[in-house]
C-alpha cells in the first residue's frame, strides 16, 4: 500500500487523537443522512473516514450536517452546503425503499433531471439475483436512476452505486451510508474524481509502531512534528499501538516520495525497532510476510485470546503459504489431550503460567508439524481465574527451532475485547522480534 | 436487555439502513465544535451518546452540526439551530485557550452578557493549583464566565463548567468536548434539565432475524411499519441480518413495554422461526444461552471462517460454561492428523466438501469431548481451491448425540470478510435451529 492517500477505517477501540496540521485550497461539507445516525443507534464515523481522506488530498473540511431521512431537511441541509462549500460530498440514502431520498432530493435542489441507466439497472438486477436467488422487487430499480450527466461510482460490495456531477463549480458525490460501501467507492471512485480537482498530489505513509505510548511516541518526535509543514507528520493511536502518518504534498507522486523518504528514515531512527513496518496493516502482515520471507509455517495454540489470532491471520488473503492451522483450547483439559500439556505443569503451575504457555507453543508444533508455534494463555476477564489469577495476567509463548520463549504480562484490569486484542498483538509481536532476529522483550 | 432504552454499537461491516418514523415532541439540534473533528481525528461520538440519551428522553433530534473552532462559522450555526430547534446543545470549545469560543459566539448570538462567576472562579483556581501545583494562568478564569442568568453544569472530571439557559423558548446547553467530560455532564447536569422539559419516556426492543434480505422483511412487514406511530418499527440490516426496533413512547416503562409487547408477537408471527431472539446481541449470544440452557457444550472446526467461530464465542464474558474449545484446520493435512477426517473422504470429495464438513463435526466432538460440534469448510477466496471450487462455496456441519447434520451454501462471489461472517452466521444459525428444535435448513 506504498504512496496510500486513503484513510484506514476505524479498528475496534482505536482511541483517535491525531495531532496535525491542515493544507489548504477547496472547501467541502460532508452530509449525513440516516435517521439512525439521529437517534444515536451509530457513529458518524464516515464523516470521521471521509475527513481524513479530504485533509490527506489536501481539502478542507468546515461543515459536517446529518440529517435523517426527511426530504425537506435534507433539501435545506443541500441549498445551504451549495452555498458556502464547493464539495458537497453526501452518504447515505442511496437504497431502494421509499425512505431512501438522497438522489432525489439533490436533484430537486440543482434542477437535474433523474434518469434511469437501463445497463446498470440489469447489473444491479443479475447482482441481487445471483446473491439472493430470488427475483429482484422493482422498487431496486430506483437504485440504477442517476442525475443527468454525471459520473456513476460503482459499488463493489453492495448493490447502490453512487455518483458525482458539477453543477456552476460546485461538486456533488453521493455516497452509500453503510461504512463498508462508502469506504470501498470512496476509493474506487470518490477519491480518483476528487484527486483531479486539486493539482497536486498528496501522498502519505503509515509508520506503524507497537510498545510504546502515545505521549512517550509524541515526546520523541514533538520539535520535529512542530517544526513540520509540508511533508507533516501526524500520530494516530490505539491501546499499544501508535500510527505515524507522514503527509507530503508535490507536484507529482515521485516528488513527494522523494519527500518522505527522509522522514520515515528520522521516525525510525528516534523510535528504533518499535516501528514494525511502513504502510502495513497491522502487527500480524508483518508477521506474515516475514515467515513466507524466511518460508517458516506458523501454527497457534489459544486459550484467552479465543480464536482472535487464528481470525486475524486467516482474515489476510494468501495466508495458507505462512499458516498451517492452531487449537482454541479454551478448557484446560484441551490443553493436556489436545495439546499435550503435561498435566505436571497444569497441576503445579495453573493453565495461566509461563510454563504452560511453553508446553502450549511446543504441543501446537508437534501436532501440527509447524517449525513455529505461537500460544497465549491469560485471564481476559471479567473475574480472575478459578486460582485466582488476576484479570489481565498474559503469558505468550513462542517455540522455534531455536527454542521456547515466553513473554509474562500484566495487562491491567481492562475490557474483555481490550484485553484480547491486546495479548494477541504481544503475540504478533513477540514472533516478529524473533523472525527479525531483535531483541525478544519490548 | 429487556426493555433497553439505549442502540448499541457498530459490529464490523454493519450496514445499518435504517427505516422508521419519529415520535413527535422537542426538536433538538447537536452542534460540535472542534477542528479535530473536521479532519477526521476523532468520530463525533459526543453526538451519538446524546442522541440516544434524547432520544431515550423523547426527544427528537432533527440535526448535528460540526463545525471548527471558527467564531464566524460557529455563529452561522447557532443561529440556524435556533430557528430550526427548541433545544440546542453544544459540545466542545470551553476550555481556556483562545479557540475555545463556544461561550462568547453563543452570548452574542443570543445578545447576554458574559459575566464573570467569583466563586466559580475560585473553585477553578482551588482545583487548578491543587492538581497541577502551579500557580493557575490568568486566561483560566474565561473558564468561570457565563452567559448572565444561566444554570451552571459542575464538571466533576474537568476543569471547564458547562450551563444552560433559556431565551424566547429556546433552550441552550453548552457541555464540554472530552467525552468523559461530556458524558459526567451530561448525566450529572443535562439529563435533570432536560428531564424538566418532557414526561415521557421511550422503550426500545431489538427482534433480531437471520436468514431472510431486508426487502423481503419490509415487504412482509410494510403496511403494519406504514401505519405505525406510536409504538414505531424499524428495520437495520447487515448482510443476512436484518434487525427490527421496535420504540414506545409512553408515560411510564410499564406503559411503553405493553404498547411493545403486541408488536414483537405480530414480528414474530409474520416472519417465523428466521427470528433468533429479543433484545439479544447477535446468532452466537442466542447460541450460548440455548447451549447454557440444555445443559451443552459446544467445539468448534473451522476452515475458512479461520477461528472466527471460535472468537466470536469467546469474546461472550462466561463462555465457558457452554463452550470447550476447537481446532483452526486451516491445512488440509491437520483436517485428517488433527480431526480424524478420513483420508478416503479428502481423496475422493475434497476439503470443500459436506462429507468433511461432517467429519470434521464429528471428529472435534470426538476429539474435546463436547457432545455438539459444528464446523465449516468453504472457500473464501480471493480465488477458488485447489480442486477448482468456486469462491462462496461453504459447507456447514454440525454434529449432535441425534446425528450429524450440514448445510450447503452458494454464497456468491463476495469480499473475504464478508463470507467469513455469513459462513458464521450460517453455522450459528444451523446450531441454533438445532437447540430449538426447529427445521434446520432456512
Amino acid at each position: 500500500m506504498r504512496g496510500s492517500v486513503v484513510g484506514d477505517g476505524m479498528a475496534m477501540g482505536e482511541a483517535v487523537t491525531g495531532k496535525g496540521r491542515e493544507l489548504m485550497s477547496h472547501i467541502a461539507e460532508i452530509i449525513a443522512v440516516g435517521t439512525e445516525l439521529l437517534l444515536g443507534n451509530i457513529a458518524n464515523t464516515n464523516a470521521q473516514e471521509l475527513s481524513q481522506t479530504l485533509s490527506a488530498l489536501g481539502i478542507n473540511v468546515y461543515w459536517h450536517t446529518v440529517v435523517g431521512d426527511n426530504a425537506g431537511r435534507l433539501r435545506e441541509a443541500v441549498e445551504r452546503a451549495r452555498r458556502r462549500a464547493d464539495i458537497l460530498i453526501t452518504t447515505g440514502g442511496l437504497g431502494p425503499t421509499y425512505d431512501d431520498l438522497t438522489k432525489q432530493t439533490v436533484c430537486r435542489a440543482f434542477g437535474r433531471e433523474l434518469v434511469l441507466r437501463p445497463a446498470i439497472a440489469e447489473q444491479i438486477r443479475a447482482r441481487y439475483e445471483r446473491n439472493l436467488r430470488a427475483p429482484m422487487p422493482e422498487n431496486n430499480l430506483r437504485q440504477a436512476e442517476f442525475p443527468a450527466d454525471c459520473i456513476v461510482f460503482d459499488n463493489p460490495v453492495g448493490t447502490a452505486p453512487g455518483c458525482a456531477f458539477e453543477e456552476q463549480g460546485v461538486h456533488v458525490l453521493m455516497l452509500p451510508g453503510p461504512p463498508f460501501e462508502m469506504r470501498a467507492m470512496l476509493e474506487g471512485g470518490a477519491v480518483p474524481y476528487l484527486r483531479r480537482l486539486s493539482g497536486d498530489v498528496i501522498v502519505s505513509r503509515d509508520i506503524m509502531t507497537f510498545g510504546m505510548g502515545e505521549s512517550r511516541v509524541e515526546e520523541l518526535l514533538r520539535d520535529k512534528m512542530e517544526r513540520m509543514t509540508n511533508p507533516t507528520l501526524a500520530t494516530y493511536a490505539k491501546p499499544s499501538e501508535v500510527r505515524l502518518r507522514a503527509t507530503a504534498k508535490a507536484g507529482s507522486v515521485e516528488a513527494a516520495e522523494a519527500m518522505l523518504d527522509p522522514v520515515v528514515s528520522d521516525v525510525r531512527a528516534a523510535l528504533g525497532d518499535i516501528v514494525y513496518g511502513v504502510d502495513v496493516k497491522g502487527l500480524e502482515y508483518a508477521c506474515v510476510s516475514a515467515l513466507r520471507g524466511r518460508g517458516l509455517t506458523l501454527a497457534t495454540a489459544e486459550s484467552c485470546t479465543g480464536g482472535q489470532i487464528a481470525a486475524r491471520l486467516t482474515a489476510i488473503p494468501g495466508v495458507s503459504a505462512a499458516y498451517r492451522g492452531g487449537v482454541v483450547s479454551y478448557w484446560t483439559e484441551m490443553k493436556a489431550a489436545v495439546l499435550g500439556v503435561p498435566s505436571e505443569i497444569l497441576d503445579a503451575h495453573g493453565a495461566v503460567s509461563e510454563p504452560t504457555a511453553r508446553a502450549m507453543a511446543r504441543g501446537v508444533c508437534e501436532l501440527t508439524g509447524a517449525p513455529v508455534g505461537v500460544s497465549v494463555t491469560g485471564v481476559a476477564g471479567p473475574d480472575r481465574d478459578e486460582r485466582g489469577v488476576a484479570v489481565g495476567t498474559v503469558y505468550v509463548g513462542l517455540a522455534t527451532p531455536e527454542g521456547t520463549f515466553c513473554r509474562a504480562l500484566d495487562l491491567g484490569q481492562r475490557r474483555r475485547d481490550i484485553l484480547q486484542n491486546l495479548a494477541g498483538n504481544h503475540a504478533f509481536d513477540l514472533l516478529r522480534r524473533w523472525l527479525s532476529g531483535l531483541p525478544l522483550s519490548l
